[in-house]
């Protein structure tokens, strides 16, 4: 580990671009007076911003292109402006070794292709997941994958469970992550076959650095009990968007409800500082930061419409992430799973 | 439709038994008196409850049996006792014309296997689904499969749309419903192939009781945008899942929230009955009743932790999509899906 680690940021991703990135990476220096920073973008945008922390610039370097990815872009023509925009650059200058870790606001798909084409993925890992840390009752989780993988085999699964144990054991600190599949009922015959197989394979496993739990359903997600949560691309991306549903629902309706009578906006006065702290709880900003794992390098996905403190977080992930080895000790952890028997040498429930 | 249609009532189901289900008819009884009830399970437990309501004797017979589907039973063990339980003897009360719909809060999975036995699908129907009402910032919405087909073919999700909509124009008056099949983005060539086709032949399909919005993510579920989400039952059932443990978890903080200071405990009694509006908004026993659709008779599934207050919403959905005749409503539009042109002679996006 360098004694300065270097974070590329992708100053043009996001809704705002450099205004948030660059105040975010004045957050992470306070925060993090190891850490330094290359900004790719616009330079003239970037410098203006730059003029407002002095102490900033001298750990900064600013590297000038005009080409960003829009949000609206395709993976493949992102692709095509690999070697030219913000956004690739960023990528290619983790590749390089020039940085440890990448953090970008922009498009996730298009993020995802450049990732895989400039880093690739680690030996023994057949596809990247995408992770994120979840508001639960206690603390957090980490839930994967969220969208990069429609449709997983069981490998894959076991996999994401090796991946989310890992980034479980830095971001979380648990040294024995309690892991989780995904499924429609706790019974060992529930659920699709690749779901069946990879809680076999799990289940025979003894020797990951993981305590396996078996399934859970969509409302132990938030619970607390489990440390990772695994599942495929699909419903992972269902469930984190409907969990951001129901909570902006209940938001509305909380509303509402304090604006009912005069009573209950008296009663909003009187109980402001409690609901400031469960807005804080839920504030997506608090929890930003999805990781690509997999890579031979740490890439993070910050939320596009994250401001300062939210991109901040996912620097701090990034920086994390980078301190905890976190690419060496996925591939040390994945090549326990080459040892796990495949499925059909298992007696798997429920055929 | 008879001049007072007959429920049949698994007396025997759900957490509690006869006191919810008994106490739950009473109410039911008050809000439609053109009821009549049938009453399957422990006669003295029965007899027992309705001693307390004279009026609902009237209206009510009992008929006798000591065997009980199990929360633990499998549908296979459950089939087995089609003809001398609870729930098969309300079930064939429907299939014998005796009733003209059943209502059980027991296990789910017993249920819908006897009820498929009992009462076969409609000509046209491939698979039954479970649907159920959610609460959405403005009103509700209808939300299927939630759980009963694990895996969906094109051709399924196009009929759970037509039922779906059959019973959002009974349950939420909506002449013309809203329908949106849930994916993991908006744009066309999102999510898998099952779900391409048939989006691409329900914009084939104007002639449909319904207006097709396409897709949405889970997010919008609970906006209160569309009227129905479509969606294979595994999705479903982590969706629905999810959105309970996040109302739970937020129910929590909350409730921490009003606890974390004096000022916020005073704050909480000002506040108190906009709170108490919130929970009913959100309270499950408000939305209670799950019915399966796509069968020869109509059978409503009801929680099986409600109280008799929800127990007796399970009751009402009964009623209503009996006066609505939701089963030779649901037979003629499936009709209509039979005219659709085969996905492969559609254009379908992103293939």
């Amino acid at each position: 580990m360098p004694p300065h680690p270097t974070i590329a940021l992708d100053a043009m991703g996001g809704d705002i671009g450099p205004a948030v990135v660059v105040a975010a990476a004045e957050i992470a220096r306070v925060r993090y007076p190891e850490l330094h920073f290359q900004f790719f973008g616009d330079e003239k945008a970037i410098a203006s911003e730059l003029d407002h922390w002095p102490k900033l610039q001298t750990v900064t370097t600013v590297i000038h292109t005009d080409e960003v990815v829009l949000g609206t872009d395709k993976p493949s023509q992102a692709l095509r402006r690999s070697r030219t925009s913000s956004m690739g650059l960023a990528l290619n200058a983790v590749k390089e070794g020039a940085a440890s870790a990448a953090v970008s606001a922009g498009n996730t798909g298009a993020l995802m292709a450049m990732a895989v084409f400039a880093l690739r993925t680690l030996p023994g890992i057949d596809r990247p997941a995408l992770a994120s840390l979840l508001p639960t009752l206690r603390a957090e989780s980490v839930m994967l994958d969220l969208g990069a993988n429609t449709q997983c085999t069981a490998t894959h699964l076991v996999e994401f469970a090796v991946m989310g144990a890992a980034i479980a054991r830095t971001m979380l600190g648990q040294r024995r992550p309690r892991v989780a599949l995904l499924n429609i009922g706790v019974e060992e015959m529930k659920g699709t076959e690749p779901l069946r197989d990879a809680a076999a394979q799990l289940r025979a496993s003894p020797d990951l650095p993981l305590e396996f739990i078996g399934f859970v359903e969509g409302d132990q997600i938030s619970s607390g009990d489990i440390d990772v949560i695994v599942t495929d691309g699909f419903s992972g991306n269902i469930a984190l968007k409907t969990a951001e549903g129901t909570a902006k629902l209940i938001a509305g309706l909380l509303k509402n409800a304090f604006q009912s009578s005069l009573w209950t906006k008296i009663g909003y006065i009187f109980a402001q500082a409690g609901m400031q702290a469960l807005r804080d709880h839920l504030d997506p900003n608090n929890h930003n930061g999805a990781v690509f794992l997999g890579l031979n390098g740490i890439v993070v996905k910050s939320h596009g419409g994250a401001n300062a403190v939210g991109f901040a977080s996912a620097i701090g992930m990034a920086r994390d992430l980078v301190m905890d080895n976190l690419a060496e000790r996925i591939a040390q952890d994945i090549a326990l799973v080459q040892a796990i028997p495949a499925a059909e040498a298992l007696s798997v429930g429920g055929r």
